[in-house]
This record gives structure tokens, C-alpha cells and sequence, in this order.
């Protein structure tokens, strides 16, 4: 830039005489288009991060199909679509007022539904639609984490509903807490891009719900060994893992919302260099435990790495990030084995493990690597973790912040399924399983003219 | 913004009274630097959303592969990379001119050929590479759309010259017309980001050549019933349909080609709630007419929603978008049932519902739900349509435009389908049906070492 | 922008009366922000770009996994997966200081390994980080490039030590002698996004492993004619070069590092050509050398096309664009031909001859067709080619270019190949290349369920 600044000088030497008298004209056209520009700037980065990041819809959808077996891909691949286009729904009526609207105690807000605080005619009533814009695609990568869970056995129209409750109700109060001007925002906690808001909302319900619904049918023995089921599309996993990969390049620099906040560039950085590191040491975490290098742990343990770096993103070196995603990519391989083998919790994708656990983990280490200088740059504050000299403030808030988010998300989650579960239903019968939920829920076939072998 | 800019004011009073002297220069640096900056928030914008257009062409080709049988992969595919290689020469050495060039009678233009009005020496000339690379990805959806509804059954080298004579001749026309300052245009027809003349275009090209070319083999019986041909590999058309409405998001808001329009965030906004309410819609009609959530239906009720925004995008509310989009996810069942049941047409993928009906629909909307509010912010102008009070005279332009549209396009691509037909040939024999495109067009499989049944 | 700054002009006629006392704070408060701006667009724009370069690596995994047998496709995915990760640690390590350190004798850099030239609390430090970013992206392309041509037979942990080395220590030379400050740049090479410095390093380095390890097993018969080995996913390597295609938009208009750099428009429309007719001429010369449009020759035809304008696509016109993408086209038919069936050297992709080869074709094409227009609109500098009047000497330097590169490239890739396959083995055993090597490194299946008659 100074170059290019410096390039303009003989030609301002040459004109200015000239302009001199017209300068008052030429600067305030000038500051007019130059505030514009910066709002532009903003709107535009923020827009294409947020396609970005719808854009990881395929992601999920890819991975999760891939993962499970082939007789359930189209069920899975309904649920992907459905969940994105209810929850952008539901959003739009009701999740972005009670996520941003006017606060009430701390705890939603009450305003703002049906996206009327947008008005077109206005630069800042633009702005909102961008601002919704960004957000529902985050509503949504919440709530579609959830299907993984509980992919194989979930009953289409029980799926249907819980969508539409999660993106409007259970997701926003979380968000409203953190980024909507609630109590744990108020209080400090730092959860950039939602480590938290995002991927642990998704993982405890998840969780919730994988309770309720039980194992796959064939998934655990009567001797309490558990059972593996084998993804039927490792490609497809693969071009997921990647997918999503690239939307974060959305989802953790956008979260700036403003492309003239440079630190878009250290949160790129910080974004990979976890995400890299995670797939590597779940990749020798599985090559230790199993003996060969499970690809299906490795690419859990890119998102492993992923959602850790998203809280601490904007606030940690390079270093630092490497570390958390290689602490994230060791977690996710021990948290899936005992959600399995300890548990009896059968989470087909390790959904829980991925966006719960590791979530949780990214949100702690924000009280732990978190250094001024960054924190500074991205305009977080400058706040220091406990191991560079900040003491234990930070960590005990995000701590707060973890246990909060973990008791409203479970306790409402395991509400909602329950409810779902004694109303219309929500597992599919033996025999819809065993014939897979493609033929019992759509009546087609994902890989017609395919010769397919189906366990169980 | 604006608090960015209060942020400045401490700095603003410590410097000002040292730069004063100084001002008229950094006035002038400014200008300069701000206006420049203008140009290039326009360039890059329009840059990515042609980038996003362009991965559509994969989407095109998922979605299309995904929804034929194995033995005819190979050949679709080679079909939409051909037609975008293909689309591409035949726009820069006379699509382009034909379009944008200097206007005789209203109809087509005379001037552009080979890219000759794009200069790199100046800025404008920059500009003309910019807005070519964006017309071209468009020119190339147009005709992509063709591929569909011929799939299974349409020779190669047929494929490769009507791609040709569309992107050349036929699109750039239309084109012409309502973009490239001709008649339709003048008359004040709104069609922003093209269902008319993108996607009608294609449709009803669509449905001169599958008049032409006749069923598949094997696709109606004697008795007129038809037969579900289902697709092979549902997982790749979802995914397609996920790539196209990522690359919607360059679609729709990129057609402002201004970056610093800052109603792109409200065509962001419309263009993924009318998606998403197609794909509700569809899915429940599906259901209803046939018992089951159809995926088939329901990824067309996604591009069915995307087809029908594509007009009116930038000038209706979002909640008129739901609207349009949820009125086209019922039209796109409907259409599919009635082409294929009540009219005999054999249209694989349904294009010619996705794009010729819902793109008529959506064009016609915006002469119902047209709000100047909406119209005003992004350029287009303070028209109100018929549900908006704004009367019958834009519902009557859209209506004109929409049967002009269609007769030429269907006219012309009746005359060249049938003389391609009548020389070179257009349809595969019943035996290399029967084998399967792949073989006998390509020598090579889609799945070597795959076990695959082949129907017909 | 002519028309917006017009539209100002009643607005600044009123207010200007008012405005002029204040002009000196507002020049001010706009200067600032002005040049905030044009730093925030390049910013955007390079990191946009390399999020586009990221994702190119899905498309080289999908290509590679589908030209490949489905009993390796798990061993390809993690290789492609693996090289990203391992090459992002060593390019933060190692590589990104040998490549744009302090200059040691025009050979190789001494500083910034670890990151630490960049620094959050500056602006030039925060371009540190962005700069990092699309480099990294770059290097591992360099990287994964090698994947393809020892796809089926290489040994896991081989291809991990030689990621990493190529990533950390070849590739990184060769960048600093072109773009960082070495001697080949300082002759006045022109390299814009890397046909030499990427491509041609991917695919020497392909070249030297594919001599050492020998080919798979069963490709070469004894009485030396060649068995081809079918891939068994042409949908998935489709998508991958449409991944790809689109990824070169950030690879090559990305390269200005500069979205103020309005020759980013001309470089889209070149590469775009390049592309399509790379396409056009390998699918042609399949067909006439082999009676069909073979569908692995036309998918390489548009990665020659690409590969080729990599160079060149800054300085030269649309016409020359294609011209040199046509010629790869048919160049890339006649080398994979040459190499498989006279070298007997087994490259499963074809990546010596799209990335070696044409990465050699165009870095020459620029000294026969660059013009001095087009490299002075893109900041290169006004050069002509020997086409254009410009003599030999830009091909000559260009010349010594490409055979240092090969010279060192080839000539350490071979010490450090033979060092991998003496010390821990770099070839996988006949039973294992029998078994697939999804069984016998990773432990399992691609496509669980599915029945599948492999090779071999």
C-alpha cells in the first residue's frame, strides 16, 4: 500500500496546483465515497462469508452421508436440506428476534421478528439483511450437527420438528446470551465465532437426543460390546471434510463481520494451522490406538481442530492455535471411543464428540492462550490467558460460559425430544431400519442399479 | 461505520491542525485512492459472484449425473463440461457482441465481437474483461440447461453444435433484448438476475429439443403409462443441488454488479428464503400426491424457488420472496406430473419445469409483488406491483416479455434441433441406448468394478 | 463509477457551502479511511483467493480418487488430506522462511521461520499473516501434485516424510529464486502464478517418484505394451476438475495479491479461455487418436489449458490465451501417451505431463506471446514476446528458468526419493497393492456394502 501511495505522489505533484481550489468538492465526494466504501467492504465480506458458510451445508450433508450406510443416504440427505431450509425459516419468524432483538433480563430478546428491523431504504436497515444473512446460516449449522446423531433411525416428520424448535427457540437464547447483549456477553466471555454458540448448542442437543432415541438397531451386543457400522462413501466423508474445511474460511474471519478488520488475515491463519494439526494427531492417536491410520478419525479430527480454533481464533498465535487443534484432534478420537464403548451412546458421525467436546475445549482455551496483541488487533480486548500472564478471570468466565450453555441446551433438548418422542414418534420401527429408512420414509433408492449389500 | 468513524475524531483533533496545510494533497491522494477503491469493490464483487456462477456448471452436472442411470454418467458429464468449454469460445467470438453490442432496431447488437471493445489500458476497458467474465458464466447456464431434458439419449457431436448455435445466437438475442439496451428493456421489463432470460431461455430450448428427440427408450408403454426411470446416484444430485444454490448467491446478488449497491444484502436474503420455501413446498406436495417426502421433487423445489427469485430478487420484500418461491415448489410437482404424464414429454430431470415454468412464474411475479421500497434501494427503480398498488401496466410488460421470450427461443431451437436432426443427427439408436452412452459414445465406463443392473 | 461520482455532484453543490471550513478534517478522517480501504480490498481480495486455492484441493482428491481403483480410494483421500496438513506445519516451520527470508546468495531465505516476521499489532505485520495464507495454499498444491503419479503403491508413512520435505525445503527454493527475492527473478523471469514455480515443481517431483518406485503392479506387460487401469469414479474426478477450474480463479487473478488491481478482470477472462480450449483440443485429439471423446483426456485438456495460463496470464491477450490453452490441450494427449507407452513410467493421473509438461509449455508461452499492454495493465511491466516483437530474449530467460527448476527439482527429488525407498520403504508390497491399500494401510473399505470386482 505505502508503495502505491507513494507512487501517487508525482502525479499529486503535478495536478495539485490545479486542484487545489477545488479540493473542498474533491474531499467531501471523497469522504463520502470513501465511508461508503468501508461499509461496502464490510458488506460484501460479510455476505460472501456467509455463503461460505452455507455453503458447509454440503459439507455436513456429505460427511454425514458418507459416514452412514448406504440405505440410509437419501433419508440423510432429506434431513440436511429440510433442516437448512425450516431452520432459515423458523430464523426468519422467530430465532433472529429472540436472538438480537430488544433484551429482556439478560436472557432473549423481543424484537425484530419476522426480520422487521430491516428496512432497505436505509444503509444501516441494509446492513441487517446482511446481518441476518450471516446469522442464519450459523442457526442453521447448529442445528443440522444435531442429525448426525441421530442419522439411521430418526423419524423424518419427529426431525422436522425439532428443526424448527432448535432454530427458533433453543439456538437463539444461547445466542442472545453471548452475542445478542445477554448476561454471559455482558459478563466477558469470549466466543468468537462460537465454539460454544454454534457447535456445542449443536452437540449437547445432539446429545440429548441421542440419549432418547437409543442405538442404531444391531449397533451393541447383549455383551456390551459395541458394534462398528461402516460408512458406505468414504469419498463423499472426504469431499465433506473438505467442504467444511473451506466454509470455516467463512465461518471464523467473517465472524468480524467487516472486511476492513485486518485480523481476518490471522484468523485464517489460526483457523488452518488448528484444523491441520488436528487431523494429524487424531490420525497418530488412531494409528497408536488401532494400529492404522482410520480415516474416519482423521477427518473428525480436522473438524476436532475446526471447532476448537473457533472461539480462541481472534485472540491466539499461530502457536497457540496449533496446539489447541492437536489437544482437539487427541480428544475427539478418546471422547468418540467412550461415548461408544463407555457410554453405549450410539452417535453414528461423532457428532457429539466433534462439535460437543471439542467446543467445550476451544471455548476453555480461550481462558488459557488468549494474548493481547491479537485479542487486540481483532478489537476483542486485550486480554491475556492463564498461561501468558492473565490469571484464571478468563477462564473461570468461560467456564461459566460452558456449564451455562450445557444445562439450558441438554435439559432443553432432552424436553423437546421427549415431547417429540410421546407425541408423533421418534425412532423408526425395527423393520423400517432393517430395510433402511430410503425405501419405509421416501420410497426410493439412493444408488439405483447399485448391487448393495446391507448389514443388518 | 459510524462508530468507526466517531473512533477517528480524538485522532482527527490532536492531527488536524499540523495537517491543514497539508489537506488539499491528502484530499486529493483520497479522491483518488476513493474512487479507485470504488472500482475495485465493483470488480471484485463482480469477479467472485462469477466465480460462484461458474461452480454451478458443477451443480448442473451432479445434479444431472445423479439423476440418470450409471451407463449414461460419462456422457452427461462430458456433455456440461463441453458445453461450458464450448459456450465460453462461442460467447467471446460472437455471443457477447450479439448481446452488448451497438443496438440495431432493438434486437441485437453488431459491435464486440472477439472481446474487441475490451481494452486493458484503461479502467473501463478493465471493466469489459470483468462484465464479460460475468455474461459468459450466465450464457453457459442458459445452455447447460438443455442437457438435462436430452440426457440418456442425445448423440454427442448433435450436443457440441447446438451448444454452439445457443450461446452464440439464441441466448445473446434474449439477452439483447432485455439487457443489452433493446426493446424489452426499453418497454421496462424487470427480469434482474434473469428467469426470463437465463433460465427460460434454457427451458424452452429444453423443450424443443425433447419434442424433438423423443422419449427414452422405454419411458412409456403402449398403453400411454409412464415409467419411473429412477436416477443412480441421489447423494451426487443432492450435492448438486447444494453447489447451485451456493452458486445462486453470486447468481442473484452478484447481477447487481456493484459491490457498493448495498442492497445485495437483500437479494441475498430473498434469493435463500424463496430456496428454502420452494424445497418445504415441493417436498409436502410430494407428499401428499405420492405418500412419500419425494427427494427428486424436492431438490427441484429448491431450484424451483431459485429459478422463481431470480426476477423479482431485487425487488420484493422477503416475505414476498417466501411467497414466489413457496407458489414455485407446488408449480414445479405439478409441471413435472403434467409434461410427463399428461403431455408425453420425456424431461429426465425436469428441466423444463424448474426453468421454463418457474421462470415464467417468477418473472410474472414481480408484476404482483414488485414494492418501490425494494426497487429503490437496489437501482431498479419505485415500481410497485399489482398487489402493492401499483396496477396491472408492469404485470402486462413482464407478461409481453415473457411470450416474446418464448416464441423466439422455442421457434429458433425448434429450427435447429430439426435440422441437426435431419443431418448430422440428434438421437442415439435404440442399441447404444440399450449399452448405454458411456460405451458407446465414449468407450468407458462411469464405475469400473462396480456391479450395476441396468434397466432397458 | 463515472455515473455514481456524477450523482454526487447536486449533493455537493448544496452542501459544499456548508462543507468547506470542515473540509480539512473531513479530507483527513477520508484520507485515513481511503487507505484503510485499498489495504482491506487486497486483503479480502488475497485471502478470498486463497480460500479458492484451499479448495483446489478437494478437487485434486476427488480427481485423483476417482481416476484411481476404489480399492485405494481411502489411500488417496488420506494422502491428499494428509499432505495439506503435514505441508501447512511445514511451511509455518520451515518453508515460508527459506522462500521470503533475507536473500542468502539469491538461493534461499534465512529469516521468518515459525511466522515470526508477521506481527498482529501493525498493518504491514497483519499483511504478513494474508501473504502467509496464499502461499501455504500454493506450496501444498506444489505437494499434492506428486499424490497422483504414485497413486495405488506408495507406502503411507513414505508419502508423509516426503510431504513434508518437499513442502519445507524443494519447493520453497525454487519460490525464493522466482518470487522471493533469488536470482532467477532478479533475470527477469516472468512466473505470474506459477506454471513453473507450482505446476512444474509438482510434477518433476512426480516424475523422479514415479521412476523410483516403478509402475503398479500389472500395468506394464512383458512384452512391453501397456494395460490400462480403468478409474472407477468418473463423477467424482468430473468434480474435481470443475473444483479445480474453479479454484484457479483464486490461483491466477489471485496472484495480483491486489483486488485494486483491475487487471484481475483480464486474468479471469484468460484463464477461463485457456481452460475451455484445453478442453476442446485434448478432447479432439483423444477422438481422433483413440475414434472416441474420451473422457480422462478432456478432463486433463482443461487442467493442461489451466496449468499452462498460469505463467502467462498476466501478460498475455484473450486470443493468446487461447491459443496456448489449445496447444496444452493436444500437448498433454501426445505426453501422457508418450510417457506411459514409450517411458514406461506408470502416472496413474497423468500429472508429469499436465503439471511438468505444460507447466514448461507456458512458462515458455510467455516469451512468445506476452504483450506489452496486457503486462503493463497488470503491473508486470511492458514486455513483448518473440510473437510480438519483443526478440528472443524474455524466451531465453525463460528457458534458463525452466531448466533450473528441472535441474532441481528433479535432481533432489530423486536423492530424497532414494533415501525414503532405502531407509523406511517407499513401495507397497505385491500382496498389498492386490489387497487394495484402503485394507492394508487404513484398515478398511471405500464403499462398504458395495460389490465391487477389483483388478488385478
Amino acid at each position: 500500500m505505502l508503495v502505491r501511495m507513494l507512487n501517487l505522489v508525482p502525479k499529486i505533484l503535478i495536478l495539485a496546483t490545479l486542484m487545489v481550489m477545488f479540493s473542498p468538492f474533491f474531499a467531501f465526494a471523497d469522504e463520502s465515497t470513501a465511508a461508503t466504501n468501508a461499509v461496502a467492504i464490510d458488506t460484501i465480506w460479510t455476505l460472501i462469508s456467509a455463503f461460505l458458510v452455507f455453503f458447509m451445508q454440503a459439507g455436513f450433508a456429505m460427511l454425514e452421508t458418507g459416514f452412514t450406510r448406504a440405505k440410509n443416504a437419501v433419508n440423510v440427505l432429506m434431513k440436511n436440506l429440510m433442516d437448512f431450509s425450516v431452520g432459515s425459516i423458523a430464523f426468519w419468524m422467530v430465532g433472529f428476534g429472540i436472538m438480537f432483538g430488544t433484551d429482556k433480563l439478560g436472557l432473549f430478546g423481543t424484537s425484530g421478528f419476522f426480520l422487521s428491523s430491516a428496512n432497505p431504504s436505509t444503509s444501516e436497515g441494509l446492513w441487517q439483511f446482511a446481518y441476518w444473512m450471516f446469522q442464519v446460516v450459523f442457526a442453521a449449522t447448529s442445528v443440522t450437527i444435531v442429525s448426525g446423531a441421530l442419522a439411521e433411525r430418526v423419524k423424518f416428520h419427529a426431525y422436522l420438528v425439532y428443526s424448527f424448535v432448535i432454530c427458533a427457540l433453543i439456538y437463539p437464547v444461547v445466542g442472545h446470551w453471548i452475542w445478542g447483549g445477554g448476561w454471559l456477553g455482558n459478563r466477558g466471555i469470549i466466543d468468537f465465532a462460537g465454539s460454544t454458540i454454534v457447535h456445542s448448542v449443536g452437540g449437547w442437543a445432539a446429545l440429548a437426543g441421542a440419549i432418547l432415541i437409543g442405538p442404531r438397531l444391531g449397533k451393541y451386543n447383549n455383551d456390551g460390546t459395541s458394534n462398528a457400522i461402516p460408512g458406505h462413501n468414504i469419498p463423499l466423508a472426504t469431499l465433506g471434510t473438505f467442504i467444511l474445511w473451506f466454509g470455516w474460511f467463512g465461518f471464523n474471519p467473517g465472524s468480524t463481520l467487516a472486511g476492513t478488520n485486518l485480523s481476518i488475515a490471522t484468523i485464517a491463519v489460526t483457523t488452518n494451522l488448528a484444523a491441520a494439526a488436528g487431523f494429524i494427531t487424531a490420525m497418530f492417536t488412531a494409528w497408536v490406538r488401532f494400529g492404522k491410520p482410520d480415516t474416519s478419525m482423521a477427518l473428525n479430527g480436522v473438524l476436532a481442530g475446526l471447532v476448537s480454533i473457533t472461539a480462541p481464533c481472534a485472540s491466539v498465535s499461530p502457536f497457540s492455535a496449533i496446539i489447541i487443534g492437536a489437544v482437539a484432534g487427541i480428544l475427539v478420537v478418546l471422547s468418540i471411543e467412550f461415548i461408544d464403548k463407555v457410554l453405549h451412546i450410539d452417535d453414528p458421525v461423532g457428532a457429539i464428540s466433534v462439535h460437543g467436546v471439542c467446543g467445550t475445549w476451544g471455548t476453555l482455551s480461550v481462558g488459557l492462550f488468549a494474548q493481547a496483541v491479537y485479542g487486540e488487533a481483532s478489537g476483542i480486548g486485550a486480554i491475556n490467558g492463564l498461561f501468558f500472564g492473565g490469571g484464571l478471570s478468563q477462564l473461570l468466565t468461560q467456564l461459566i460460559g460452558v456449564f451455562s450453555v450445557f444445562a439450558w441446551v441438554f435439559g432443553s433438548a432432552l424436553v423437546l425430544f421427549y415431547i417429540v418422542k410421546k407425541t408423533i414418534g421418534l425412532r423408526a420401527s425395527d423393520e423400517e431400519q432393517l430395510k433402511g429408512l430410503d425405501i419405509s420414509e421416501h420410497g426410493m433408492e439412493s444408488y439405483a442399479g447399485f448391487q448393495i449389500f446391507t448389514t443388518e
